[in-house]
């Protein structure tokens, strides 16, 4: 079943069989979760809920099963495993530690429970209605404090929830990143908006679109960049995502709201970078443990590369300028370079999602800092809303009016998922980092001008993508780069986009 | 969990328990089923085979899991079981029949050749190409001779096969009702067709239309049929079916080949009536073996019934006139008794789900020989089209050209199911006997008339849908009827509405 060439041993082919019926499962989870949030009818939550919960607690009962312990502990003890083989042993380690610490009722309470909590969530944000969300959001902080401490931890409990998310990562080493990059982004974020114009209300940012012309473009821009449609597709949802089911079946979403077209076209170039890592992973991985990307942090700096590095680029608004002046009537109203300002605002504002790029670090500072003390029980879920806005006011000087726009305009913690929002930070760091890196190889602004971006795929196929999960993020990040995550490599990025400094 | 009213012992509790995550399987594979089928990515299928053939062998695994068995042979011991109870216990065993005489290897083969041979037969049916079908049909006849062994028959190897679609149905069973309608329909196919003027081609069946004013016209028709948005939706496929995940999750699916509006039409109204019935199975049956309906042949009675008896009738026809002539330009050109010839125009034709309920069972009567041959292994797979053609002149005196028109129509045997047809005409028959028990209580045409559809859906809910799959098929028949199924009622029916004799 398995290559024998990439999985020389017996006891890996073994492993990897005891492995495949809890991939698909995990496949089949990520179906339901992508039909959740596109095409599944409203009522259809309370049957979805259960059969999750069940598919849950069946992934936990084949992991923890005494037969794949045995094979993976064999498989453990090898000593001449090649890096493939190394790669499925430390990933399944990294699984099982999760299903073997944490009991089956608190994973299986998570699972119920987060899945009713995105459906309240939803009509919670759209009412702006944080009480009737504070309930199930008491119950996520709870279970994730239980989970922290069946995981265990050095020094901080947190710790154990963001290694969940990015191998390795401490609520130390993130710390760090923060106390230089929160100084750092202040100072080019205030000489950015004392030069003024900038940070001007731009009128295409009330601009309405038809929704059928932006559906057009977008799938344009999907066709720029690279899109297979064979093995790639666009949808709608409330919160853009992308879902990975197979390096050949990636689905990618986002929502049109019929104004400030920047919006769709950025989640959609966003999401495109999440697509083509799962798309360019190594085919031979397929329902293997190999099979998902190194982390969710370098995940992220794919998604970055495509949106941040390329789309917010002059070159790119250039290149596709036709196409969006043709489908929204710009032409004669707004040129490229106008365009190009739109696309590069910089204001502080309340919603991450449509922050830019000097000031999106902060939202994920907030949310790092609230997470942390929230983990740490320093603080209760009923001071969230106060402290959020706080901490908007202290960092970037606005102040929400609504819960929509404040504490509930993030999906992720209805999902359970904390410790996930430092992730998009490393991702934002390291997209600039590898963007110098690539340089060295690829004239990567005539490319985008050119609109020739198969060099640019396959650079990042060969470096990145087609590992998936063979080395963990440290290791590939080093790989590539030849250094650490250096957060002030941003700061120099932002100056030179910027501040032509 | 479960509600202790409708099953009261413990040890159907325990055994509905250990059903449970087998259920959600289930769940997941319908969801994959409906998703290959509308939006998956092309190459996905690759991916999607495995994780498919995967949760196969899963849910094989549960159901003969020897704590499942014990507990089900426990709960078969108990004396004092009610209804609800002896439902459980009679489906599971089915079920587990299936599963415990079936090897899985045979079962898991089963699955992974009619996952990628549903591919193989779109694209052949498209091109016309039978040889590249062939294999892959070969391989599932041979395999379903295999299963009809496995599951072992009183008579003919072609009996274990019926059963697995419609309990307790025999090829003698089945020949009985051909010998009976075959003769029968002729002569009423020979007087309508002498009476010439319902063959002619009609001029609407060439009449193009626009597809997003149709599908307004097809989700109108769902809303005045009594569609809920929240539990039911309409999406397109290339063979329109019916997806029932829960009795508040179902989806429907219809095509739009641009012209011939009937077609879309009429198959909408055909899967509601399927839908219907998933949907108003009691709901306290959620994640029981019980929440399915009773047979494919009753299943099919309902989209029948809605499609036929309700669809295709005069006050139907009236009824939704304005919404077709204004969406369609038919005003001034056809009127509602126009509409109305042109929805039951009776013409032998090639090909199964275009034709009229005069001609409908001739397509099945084929089949139903053609499979009883495969699976006596009298035939071959090589001879299949020939014969088909032989079949067509003899019954309906035409001769298919082509394969796609032909042999390859249905994706029925691609999705591995041989004797699945039978029920096709089992439920037209009892969709008529079941209108003319209706009858007696509610006066139906003025209900249609007045497009008051509430006390329609009331009776069956009560009669048939609500006791989901409690009683066996033949069983639920009395119990509505007070007779069993009667070829004859239906010829009378034709002879009614064709011949108004």
């Amino acid at each position: 079943m398995y290559p024998k060439d990439l999985f020389p041993h017996k006891e890996i082919q073994e492993l990897l069989d005891l492995y495949r019926p809890i991939w698909a499962l995990g496949y089949a989870q990520q179906l339901m979760g992508w039909d959740l949030e596109t095409y599944m009818p409203e009522e259809g939550s309370l049957a979805r809920s259960i059969a999750s919960q069940e598919i849950s607690l069946l992934i936990q009962k084949l992991m923890t099963d005494e037969k794949f312990i045995k094979a993976l502990e064999r498989a453990e003890k090898l000593e001449d495993l090649n890096e493939y083989e190394r790669g499925v042993v430390r990933v399944l380690k990294r699984d099982l530690k999760f299903y073997i610490r944490v009991p089956p009722e608190i994973v299986g309470e998570l699972s119920r429970i987060t899945s009713e909590a995105t459906i309240i969530w939803r009509s919670a944000k759209k009412n702006n209605d944080f009480n009737v969300f504070k309930p199930y959001l008491e119950k996520i902080v709870d279970l994730n404090i239980k989970v922290a401490d069946y995981l265990g931890y050095d020094k901080n409990p947190y710790d154990a929830l963001l290694d969940l998310y990015e191998e390795g990562l401490t609520t130390d080493d993130f710390q760090r990143i923060v106390d230089v990059l929160v100084p750092g982004l202040k100072k080019v974020l205030d000489k950015i908006l004392s030069e003024g114009y900038y940070s001007k209300p731009h009128p295409l940012e009330e601009y309405k679109y038809d929704v059928e012309k932006m559906k057009h473009v977008n799938s344009e821009i999907l066709r720029i960049l690279g899109q297979d449609p064979r093995r790639l597709r666009l949808d709608i949802s409330a919160h853009p995502f992308t879902s990975g089911l197979d390096m050949r079946d990636v689905r990618i979403t986002t929502r049109y709201e019929g104004y400030d077209f920047k919006r769709t076209i950025f989640s959609v170039i966003h999401e495109f970078g999440h697509a083509l890592y799962d798309l360019q992973i190594e085919e031979r991985f397929r329902a293997t443990p190999l099979s998902g990307g190194a982390s969710l942090g370098v995940h992220e700096s794919q998604s970055r590369f495509w949106e941040n590095i390329i789309g917010r680029s002059k070159e790119f608004t250039e290149a596709i300028y036709d196409l969006l002046a043709d489908n929204l009537s710009l032409r004669g109203k707004y040129d490229a370079s106008e365009i190009y300002r739109y696309f590069n605002i910089v204001r502080p504002g309340l919603i991450r999602v449509d922050a830019d790029e000097a000031t999106y670090n902060f939202h994920i500072a907030l949310r790092f800092e609230l997470e942390k003390l929230l983990i740490n029980k320093e603080i209760k879920v009923d001071d969230l809303p106060e402290l959020w806005n706080n901490y908007m006011d202290k960092y970037l000087g606005v102040r929400p009016k609504t819960y929509s726009e404040g504490v509930l305009q993030d999906i992720h913690w209805s999902m359970g998922s904390i410790g996930y929002f430092p992730t998009y930070t490393i991702g934002t760091l390291l997209a600039a980092q590898i963007s110098k890196r690539m340089m060295r190889e690829i004239d990567l602004f005539t490319a985008i001008r050119e609109k020739k971006f198969e060099p640019v795929r396959e650079w990042l196929r060969e470096k990145i993508h087609r590992h998936g999960s063979v080395y963990p993020p440290k290791e590939l990040i080093r790989r590539v780069l030849g250094e650490d995550l250096r957060p002030e490599i941003f700061v120099e990025y932002l100056q030179w986009k910027f501040l032509k400094t």
